[in-house]
């Protein structure tokens, strides 16, 4: 006997990113931001100030990459349930990347999912991290292996909280932005070149230019089975890098400016891309602070790692590279092993 | 500026439930089985023998209630990891419920997200807790509550794998067969009254006719805003039973049978059943192996809990009850207090 199952998901799931001075919140249910300690010293009471209606509960966990754990999340959940949160109640992820994945993941295993806001206070976290609903945090394996996809209700882009970044953060923005430009839009590669990425309109530019790309790819692969993985371009090699580095060395945004510098010489040795398109993007992310290149001590080692990353299916490694130049991709998984190593080898020795 | 997000979600879900002999599955991916030792010795030999074109990975879990923790849970992950499963791979979950929310909170972690299939072999995880999505772990404020909404690709319902099944947990899976008969099926109700339940042709019968409800129910309401709560009759009782003996005194059908008890007397009480009814009800529970008393030692503190509880939305408790009698159902969240102590006080004393 056959019982068939068939849940109806007509109802597309919408929200909003919206670039302006964040608004006035208004809830009546139990509320919690969730936020960093650098965060909360700097932007916390504009925050309160702009929520009505209920006073949030805050959950301040440790700052940086090597947080982002289930250690971590098991704690912001164990918050929420001595303060007897229940499922209608929102979380608001307050601060960079890390944050934001952090909180989405814990707003995903609540009670099996309440709602979280995306209140991105980083550069890289505006143009890229808060839109879209990957939500995860690291283990010993790897980057973001253990997650959901899980959309927030809305994304409060404000730009005046970048005022106070530290320049290297908004460096590792930008190297964000770049790998949007070079891989979807030569002509916003241009804008980047040309432009002094520091002033007020060219950031706003900047970020309204990328949450589109961003909001266009996610509408068409929510789940990454296709055109999204393109966002994933220089990541299979950072996420090696910051694995080797303990999370620690680099910031995500240098590690995937270095990873996108390798990611092009792959490309160049495989006829996708000229040496002279990748001088271009290496100068630009030297240009904007960013590292460009890594010593390699162990190209063997480096290799295996590859094949922990999450873009590893069925054993084989899908590189994310341009396909004739900036401003076109390709996902290649038929790469010769010898041609991966020699690439990997212009790092190392 | 705003930005729109969209994405549609056009295509339903749908699998099938078989309710057969386990047929032949084959696979060209890897394949792991979550179990553990009391089904392994049993039953795995007769899952591998069906199983085709790989060898799978088998992870065994501890068994019982008390284990279903986010602890097993990165256990589970850290096997797959280190067998380098990909987001291809696809788990299996062959045991009860417990095997089953696991292995499903398990497969939606990894990666955010692959495939598994359930293949439940409790008569409880064979006519509930297989079929829905439900997945999740317990922590040290109740039962399920950190977890998430995952479909299943298959779910394969052997009724052979009860054959070994101890008394005490074929009992414990009647209660939520007569959980769904007292909320939707007077006639399957009086059907469960008038049965030899342990016949082979009345369990296929039993099986087949609670499958039906649970996936009527669950394609209405997926995400339990609605109807599916209904599903939850004497599970606000029983969680807090389950959590006053530490998860290990009482099974979880056994809970939910004095749960059932607990929840006739409310009803009784608000004139929602007769007294007559609640006495049936009792009477086929108890006919059927199953406790139907609690002595509550603290009303006060039982009450308490109801507040951990996932029902609990915005500080109120929501109570599933009988609304005319047998085979109907209400939620109610706007019970006196006092009515709700007053029943907890028939327990307590």
């Amino acid at each position: 006997m056959i019982v068939p199952i068939k849940l109806e998901k007509n109802e597309p799931v919408t929200y909003d990113i919206m670039i302006d001075s964040l608004p006035t919140l208004d809830f009546d249910t139990k509320v919690a931001i969730v936020t960093n300690p650098t965060v909360s010293n700097l932007h916390l009471q504009k925050l309160l100030d702009s929520i009505k209606g209920v006073k949030p509960l805050v959950i301040e966990v440790p700052d940086g990459e090597e947080y982002k754990t289930m250690d971590t999340v098991l704690y912001i959940l164990d918050r929420l349930f001595e303060n007897r949160f229940d499922r209608k109640s929102v979380l608001l992820a307050f601060g960079g990347g890390v944050i934001g994945d952090m909180t989405g993941f814990s707003a995903s295993l609540f009670q099996r999912g309440i709602d979280f806001i995306q209140i991105p206070t980083t550069l890289l976290s505006q143009v890229d991290a808060s839109v879209g609903g990957k939500t995860g945090v690291n283990n010993k394996f790897g980057k973001n292996l253990i997650g959901s996809f899980y959309q927030p209700k809305a994304v409060y882009i404000d730009p005046d909280f970048l005022k106070t970044l530290p320049d290297r953060e908004y460096s590792a923005g930008v190297a964000e932005v770049v790998k949007m430009a070079v891989m979807f839009d030569k002509e916003f590669f241009e804008f980047l070149q040309k432009s002094d990425l520091k002033s007020r309109e060219n950031i706003e530019k900047m970020i309204a230019h990328s949450v589109s790309i961003k909001a266009r790819v996610v509408n068409m692969d929510e789940k990454e089975s296709g055109i999204r993985a393109v966002l994933n371009y220089g990541h299979t090699f950072a996420h090696v890098i910051e694995n080797e580095t303990k999370y620690s060395k680099y910031l995500h945004g240098e590690a995937v400016s270095i990873g996108m510098v390798m990611a092009n010489r792959l490309a160049v040795r495989l006829g996708l891309m000229s040496e002279e398109e990748a001088v271009k993007v290496k100068n630009l992310l030297e240009k904007n602070g960013l590292p460009v290149d890594y010593h390699i001590s162990d190209t063997d080692s480096f290799y295996e790692h590859f094949f922990l990353d999450k873009k590893s299916n069925k054993g084989k490694i899908s590189f994310i590279l341009p396909k004739n130049g900036i401003g076109t991709h390709i996902i290649k998984n038929d790469i010769d092993v010898s041609d991966i190593k020699a690439t990997l080898q212009e790092f190392g020795g």
